[in-house]
């Protein structure tokens, strides 16, 4: 038995066997060759495994995901069909006399100059799939075996460098009860992910992954951060008892699904859910959330070659507004940049991604793109309180032209017959410090405020939230973060405004009387953590939450107010 | 005759020939070779050279710059007369028959390995001295000329992709007039160093550059970055009204010198200089400078193989004090990372390193570093009013960290019997956003604030101060930005502590007006802005500040308080 810490980014109690995921080799050597038949062969075998894989693929996508995903599979399909695509390949060997695995590299390299060179934005995307395909053959040139995830049929606990959003997407329809990652930490996507999904992970765990061996008996706690590898039966029996605690706890919890949020004594506040996918919002509904206080639209875009019509938009959005039955739906417009990459925008890579060009800033660069998105959330507004919501909002001027370019799309629709929600709200993220010091003005000029506080710390402490180096700064207790908050809160209440949280602050175990005794309104966080909210608030009265949220305000430090804090938590 | 606009980084006009380094190609190809004996004595001719290169660059150093400057090329000598080295390369092409470029880079590969993999700092460093003395050698292989700077001996502008700080260093002793780069603006460390010697520079020009000839006749106006290249009669006359009006305005200027600063009424606003050496300091004496308000300590640690010692330091911040003979020298301690490179330190790689591991941060982890400067900053006390300043300060337990370790350095010194002066003044950089918000607790914890307006900006605002992308972002005059200022010297007023500006905003033409206005008591700048500081609030009452500050400051956008400035600057 042996058992390390690493930090824990979803809570939970999980039992099983550990299910390895090998880093992928994928370098090419140019090696000379000299049976060019043999090497010719391998080629045309890689490419015929291939097909039958994306084939699968592209049932289960339609299966499990929809017929939209299942068409870039289509699109893959026609392109390995492409006979000036292999003969690229086996040209190469036969004048070149290099080994299958170089001849696809360059092959790769070729038809994608090709697509970039052409002079049509949706035949430079293909480019991406062009890479998608090649990957996929080099893999099989290689022996790598496809993502192990897809072949998972008994409870597991995953142990892998990082998880893409598409695998922790795959996770959500197997049998995967947690996961433990090499890098990260509690704000990457992953993590995000596992807790919208609620399944316990771990991350951060560095070298110490590697002393996993597949197969291995593990224990994992993802709120200590706790791996226990092979344990022992003291171990076992221990873990047990927790369980029984963890169970315990969850059917108190239960008991507040149906039930409004708000203190003991009646201030309320609404508890709400964020999503990343329509499917997501199944569970806010399920465990009582009061709407979705975001749903971030960026996922759509995320992970694929090409970018989702206006149309695929539509039905996401309107299908997130149909689970959610008449509840808020507040959709956050196209936030990428930063550390999420969207391929078919192909952005320049920056020197400070997350000072630099992104979210709302791209949006009113790109207004073909933004123009797209807006008619489609226009129009999903039919069948719900669907809300609008602007990111990296640092400016009256931004909010102006977010919201004028939003009338141009009312006015497109309009003149082409469209049904649309002409009156849907609109507001904005306050995740930029000068916006939460300007917030007074800024609440002039929308609906409703939500504060986002990972990168609302992230810019007031001058702390990039993915830098492990440094992580001990990022301290959401700091006063002067409460202060921003406290600044927002109070220009949203004087304005008659609603103002939440939706950064993982709000779903922070004891953070909800905090940020409801600072004067927040709304709350919106993970689905797994919005029972926990509920009862926090309920254990208490408004007038202790704001004795609480004014004592911290007043530490002299994010030392001070963290002891506090826990002192107050008990 | 041409002409084009980019941005003037610094002011003054210049009409001079062009003088234009062209970029170096150092990529190497490894070629295969036939003619062994022959390929090595290209070896052996470029060794030779590099040599009487680095003979002659000893001396130079010595007589401009300083003994211990001088010394890391002693080190080179050393290193290049190994035989060791030699043959590493000599046997490479005789082993494996490759061209000499390749033999070198192999060469150079190897010898940093093996020095890096040993178990003493001093001997790591050693490894960016491999790597100047092999790119020396490549450089002469690859028949491409010395620095073209140390060249020059007629008056010139200089057209390059960018200028490093040596670069710059060696301007100065040069008649070079002017000069115009690729890339950069405004915050880049050539664009402060050309203002911090008075020479008119514009940036960002993009590929402009590659218009302009060597030899062409140049215009340069670097208050309006503009640049006519081969002007004609007409334009030439224009030019020289221009420089006329120019010279008058100096003339008005210099009236200044020896004034105090301060508003019409009396209202006192301490002016000084901002250094990157001791030597910057003579400028900013002659220039009527009130004290020298941000030395730029880094600037000693950046471009060189090694750390400086304690000695070299403390010879450094003598020399500051007694050329300021009693005025305030505050010199900031070592603030690097971000985008400042210290070879010696082999700081990893980061995807935001604005956001990251830098300064104070650096500093509190590596004592030893700190330690060491803190000791060379106390024995220079002696000589003068030094001041010790924190950057990068977030939160109180940084101020207190940083007061033990400077204390630490005191009991080391005192126990040693060392002369020093205990009793130096401690002041923060005011930066990052949380740290104006939470002044009023800081201002507790030191003797003075000084406010650095460019990563204020950039951390409030979320925007890269050298991404072009966004560059219309980064706006002094949010109204955010200045409620910030606005609140940072309110708290230092109110407990009695001095409040400067050291970032660029101090020096911005008319703006010392509004940061007097916003409570701010000191503004240091570079040298060559220091009388225009003066005359800007000599022409106004603190009233008429403080109400034009108020006005900004309520402004509902940087556009609208833009718009305001321009008016009221007229």
């Amino acid at each position: 038995m042996f058992k390390f810490k690493a930090i824990g980014v979803s809570e939970g109690l999980a039992h099983a066997k550990a299910l390895v995921i090998k880093e992928e080799d994928l370098t090419v050597v140019k090696d000379t060759i000299t049976d060019v038949a043999a090497e010719q062969a391998r080629v045309t075998d890689a490419v015929e495994k291939a097909k039958k894989q994306i084939e699968v693929l592209r049932e289960e996508a339609e299966k499990n995901i929809g017929a939209a995903e299942a068409e870039i599979f289509d699109a893959h399909l026609l392109m390995i069909d492409d006979p000036d695509f292999i003969e690229g390949m086996t040209n190469l060997i036969d004048e070149d006399k290099v080994c299958a695995e170089y001849a696809c590299f360059v092959n790769c390299e070729n038809f994608q100059a090709m697509f970039r060179a052409m002079d049509d934005e949706y035949m430079q995307a293909r480019a991406a799939d062009i890479g998608d395909i090649s990957k996929r053959i080099l893999k099989n040139l290689k022996g790598i075996a496809d993502n192990a995830l897809d072949s998972i049929t008994e409870p597991c606990i995953v142990i892998a460098t990082d998880l893409t959003p598409s695998d922790t997407a795959k996770i959500g329809s197997k049998p995967v009860v947690g996961f433990v990652t090499r890098i990260g930490g509690r704000t990457s996507h992953s993590a995000i992910m596992a807790r919208s999904m609620g399944i316990p992970a771990v991350a951060g765990a560095g070298d110490k992954v590697d002393e996993i061996e597949d197969g291995a008996e593990l224990l994992l706690d993802g709120a200590a951060g706790e791996v226990v590898v092979a344990p022992d039966e003291a171990t076992l029996a221990q873990f047990a008892e927790k369980k029984k605690a963890e169970d315990a706890r969850k059917a108190m919890l239960a008991q507040f699904k149906d039930k409004q949020g708000g203190t003991s004594d009646g201030r309320r506040i609404v508890i709400e859910g964020n999503i990343g996918t329509p499917d997501d919002a199944v569970r806010v509904a399920e465990l009582g959330g009061e709407g979705v206080g975001l749903f971030r639209s960026e996922f759509l875009f995320m992970d694929r070659a090409d970018l989702p019509s206006e149309e695929e938009q539509y039905e996401a959005y309107k299908k997130a507004c149909e689970i959610m039955a008449g509840k808020p739906v507040i959709i956050r417009t196209l936030d990428i940049g930063g550390d999420k990459e969207v391929p078919a925008l192909e952005l320049e890579k920056e020197q400070n991604p997350f000072l630099g060009y992104r979210a709302i800033r791209i949006c009113l660069n790109k207004t073909d793109l933004f123009l797209t998105q807006l008619r489609a959330l226009l129009r999903a507004a039919k069948y719900g309180d669907l809300r609008i919501m602007f990111p990296m909002i640092s400016s009256i001027e931004e909010i102006r032209n977010a919201k004028q370019i939003l009338e141009q799309a009312k006015d497109l629709l309009k003149a082409e017959g469209a049904e649309f929600n002409p009156d849907v709200k609109v507001g904005i993220m306050i995740e930029i410090p000068v916006a939460a010091v300007c917030a007074d003005m800024l609440a002039k000029e929308v609906d409703f405020f939500s504060i986002g506080t990972n990168d609302l710390i992230q810019y007031s402490c001058a702390v990039d939230r993915i830098n492990e180096k440094i992580s001990y700064l990022y301290r959401p207790l700091h006063p002067g973060v409460l202060r921003l908050i406290g600044m927002t809160a109070k220009a949203a209440n004087e304005n008659g405004i609603e103002v939440g949280v939706c950064g993982e602050m709000a779903g922070t175990p004891g953070m909800a009387p905090v940020l409801c005794g600072l004067g927040v309104t709304n709350l919106s966080m993970s689905a797994s953590a919005m029972l926990a909210a509920k009862a926090d608030l309920a254990a208490h009265t408004y007038a202790e939450c704001k004795e609480l949220a004014d004592k911290l305000v007043a530490a002299s430090s994010a030392t001070d107010a963290e002891a506090m804090f826990a002192e107050w938590r008990g």
